[in-house]
């Protein structure tokens, strides 16, 4: 590195790594993207993974890290535990937990809890994103989308989370796919266009009759034994099925709000912006990654004040 | 056989393989069952699966064969087509379609089609244990439920199927178990009793608040991780919540009935009779097995009249 890192900000996920050297001036001087998440890291070591990307990018050997994500999963690193919400976001940095007996300064971040007893409910890693996110938004009372394999809505009041609820969309998008009767219906279909007509049909059908989830799901394999529906648009239906029926779920419980705001990025993004601006909604956008790494360095700086 | 054989039923499913010699005064003669459903008589053969159960309770070489159920698809032995919904049950036994090459009188039932573009649906089985259950019943407009891996609520007036609507209950069920985040929640847990009060709680939530359904399922997950949540409770409620919202979805669609029928065995049949009746419904109960072997009873008496 020619300039001077700050420190390193981690997004440790559960399939996913991604890691920025941050310089003194706010600016990324290296980045490196792997799919060694969790799950690889469990067993090959966090310690190693952590240590090769760093050195793959001349990182100095003092330089601190700050991780967020499933490192911090019971299963992970290191358990780094919860806030409980109803949860001010900038109380995470103040309970990062450091990773003993390492030889640099690593600080792994908490997730967020939900203890409520009919809604019990857990986050890691999008707590870090909404604390990006904060800094993007406006002060209010926003609904944030946060599209992924198990998707989060969340309850934001300026910078305060008053609540959450995950719904297992992606994960149950994988599995239907590829472990029941829908696997030779949507196999080898290409990915969904945002503008795709039957996904936001199935999008609309679904969040207007959520009740009918699981038919609908039944329907495409149907309709392509009766009709002939091709494996692109059986995919397109799945999806927006699944996608509908979530919306639903996230708008039942919500009262006023003065925006909805999408955290996402790359193709799943833009599949929820669809989703959701077909259904009427004005969209406050931001994009997942600038958000995690903003969140990122708003807990250093607090760690590690300049 | 001591007594003559009239002809042999047969319900074979995509798991299950089950043979009964009927006699001439209607009585049971010997009765077989087996895993070889067609998933593995694909593979191993439909004739020799068939003629080995034959074989083993000495059944005359020339009794004739009555065959419901996916046999007839079209990955099974012989393609046996659908009779379109909205369907008399009587017509099933005119178009059943007989086995070409074997030295035996065998033919294969239909299943039924609902060509609706918005909800195609379709069904091999359950219209043989319908037109069993019509014997049972009294004339009528009924909602009858039919569990099972993918469950069939089906619009029955009369003898008349109106239409009907397939929930991927059971399947889901098993790749959410298996292959999901929550299969560590549910692992080894002993079967769910009817009267268990997390499964019965989860169904009227599902009921109440379908949209919610993906939301709950994670909730299972989240109550294990941080109240403990015993894995009998997450798979009675990942149950009850999947039964739930199949019940919502049933009911949503329908107008005025005389009443619901439940027909169902065992175990699962036991579970839906306790959703169902915990929800305020009165139930007609007609067991699973006697209406298959009545509907094939009756498609044997058209095909072969004494």
């Amino acid at each position: 590195m020619t300039r001077r890192g700050y420190y390193a900000a981690v997004d440790w996920g559960t399939s996913s790594f991604r890691l920025w050297i941050i310089g003194e001036d706010g600016s990324v001087l290296a980045e490196r993207r792997s799919g060694e998440g969790m799950t690889t890291a469990a067993k090959t070591g966090f310690h190693a993974v952590l240590d090769s990307h760093l050195s793959a990018v001349d990182a100095p050997p003092h330089l601190p890290v700050v991780i967020c994500g499933m490192a911090g999963a019971r299963q992970g690193w290191k358990e780094a535990g919860y806030v409980d919400a109803p949860a001010a976001l900038a109380a995470i940095a103040g309970k990062a937990i450091a990773v003993p007996d390492v030889d640099r300064d690593i600080r792994i971040l908490p997730g967020l809890a939900q203890r409520d007893g009919r809604c019990p409910d857990v986050m890691r890693g999008e707590e870090t994103q909404l604390l990006g996110a904060t800094g993007m938004l406006g002060r209010g009372r926003y609904l944030v989308c946060m599209p992924g394999t198990h998707s989060k809505w969340v309850r934001l009041c300026d910078e305060t989370v008053e609540g959450f609820s995950t719904f297992m969309t992606g994960e149950l998008f994988e599995v239907i796919s590829r472990h029941t009767i829908l696997s030779h219906a949507v196999a080898d279909a290409e990915a969904i266009e945002a503008d795709d007509s039957a996904f936001l049909y199935a999008v609309a059908r679904a969040k207007d009759s959520p009740a009918l989830a699981t038919n609908m799901i039944f329907a495409v394999r149907a309709g392509q034994l009766l009709h002939g529906v091709s494996a692109a648009e059986a995919k397109a239906r799945l999806s927006g099925t699944l996608i509908g029926l979530e919306i639903a779920g996230a708008l039942a419980s919500v009262e006023s709000v003065d925006g909805i705001c999408l955290v996402g990025s790359g193709r799943l993004g833009a599949l929820y912006r669809a989703a959701l601006e077909s259904q009427g909604f004005a969209l406050q956008l931001v994009d997942a990654d600038e958000a995690v790494r903003a969140g990122l360095s708003a807990a250093a700086q607090t760690i590690w004040p300049v």
